[in-house]
């Protein structure tokens, strides 16, 4: 919630938003951190929070949490949707991040609601270039199991991953925005895999994947592997929106 | 927003909890709104606002939309979800709606971010009763047109009923919360119609319901009415589950 770079008035300082931005490599779903260092009883900490702050006074929310995202990580042009609010008292619970969050701000911090958006976008090589500069890091659901992130920044990404697993039950689309443009069954089994956290079957899933006319097998194949090249799918999202309606219509 | 009988500390004067509360009473899909009069140029206005306040210290965003319905409204045990945040600064540009609300709670406000709730509920007799003590009432979608509510409430109540149709959508079983136990083909249709806003077709609707398995005719049929008696059906969640697991499987 560093707000240290500006002069601009704030709302107050009981309102930020925070981002979640999920990623997927092609093995492994990750989230967006970045390093925090503090101070507690005369001792240095370090930790990680989600990039996240407090809204200026004359943005609405939205426009913030596209602010902070771009601000703290450099990132531009995010697709984020607000998922929801998080208003809990023990928020704040933690000494150590209140102090934190005093001295960043100068002033003296109470309770923070904090307004949740969600980005799913896919990790290539030029997303990571520039992130090491702004202190940002992906780290992946597996290692996040054994860290605890500031305030309650787990909380919101447990939060954030049920929201996904719903949407993404009721609306499949959501799932090709963490893909390549181009990709092979094997990641889109293992992106199912990571977001459901369950094993599926190979076999089943080829058959699965040929029944869905919206995932269109292309003539072009994996280049320069070791293991038998696999064939490249795209997602026709024409197709899927003229069979979601003719399901639902 | 009134929170003037209380003596609770709020949390601070910059976040709310506003309710949405959609019912159907077989015909209309109405809202509960609250009457307001409040003074302005030293003229006397009245007008109507949603179920909604501050919120206080001790109180989680989930327990504050309870306590405030129920303060205000008299109901109890609804089911409300948060489906969204509304923090933009035009929602304070009306200066008759800060002049009411500084003076109801006594100090000086600036912006305010409410995170909206939702409850979609069956209007029955029994929620009626004592509505009246309270200043409540529930209004149509269709005189709704006509009305300026405070603050941004007009805008709130349009993407709640935006969130309602996507979620049904997804999960027809959130409309059988609207219906009661044992409802009409009628019913339901009427109901349809007025969430989606458009006119559907009898004879196909009829068809459309006896594909649904968990949509379950009774032996019942209406009494004492005017034109032929309609059979009556009801919603059998754990058929509706079972569907939607084969099918998403």
């Amino acid at each position: 919630m560093q707000n240290t770079l500006h002069n601009q008035p704030l709302a107050n300082n009981h309102i930020s938003v925070d981002c979640v931005v999920l990623g997927f490599d092609g093995e492994q779903l990750k989230v967006l951190l970045l390093k925090r260092m503090g101070e507690e009883h005369g001792e240095v900490f370090h930790d990680m929070k989600l990039p996240g702050s407090l809204i200026y006074m004359d943005e609405d929310l939205d426009e913030a949490a596209a602010r902070v995202l771009n601000e703290l990580t450099g990132m531009k042009n995010v697709n984020l949707v607000q998922f929801k609010a998080f208003g809990s008292n023990n928020r704040t619970k933690d000494p150590k991040d209140v102090h934190w969050l005093e001295r960043a701000m100068k002033q003296k911090v109470e309770r923070i609601v904090t307004v949740a958006y969600l980005s799913l976008i896919k990790i290539d090589r030029a997303l990571g270039k520039g992130l090491e500069d702004y202190q940002a890091r992906w780290v992946s659901l597996h290692e996040l199991q054994s860290l605890t992130l500031a305030f309650d920044h787990n909380l919101i990404i447990r939060e954030a991953l049920t929201y996904v697993r719903q949407h993404v039950e009721f609306n499949q689309s959501a799932l090709f925005d963490l893909l390549p443009r181009k990709f092979t069954a094997a990641q889109l089994r293992s992106l199912y895999e990571v977001i459901y956290g369950r094993r599926i079957d190979v076999r089943n899933f080829h058959k699965k994947i040929a029944m869905m006319e919206y995932i269109v097998p292309l003539e072009e194949k994996e280049q320069g592997v070791a293991h038998r090249a696999a064939r490249y799918y795209r997602f026709d999202k024409k197709l899927y929106n003229k069979q979601r309606v003719k399901r639902n219509g």
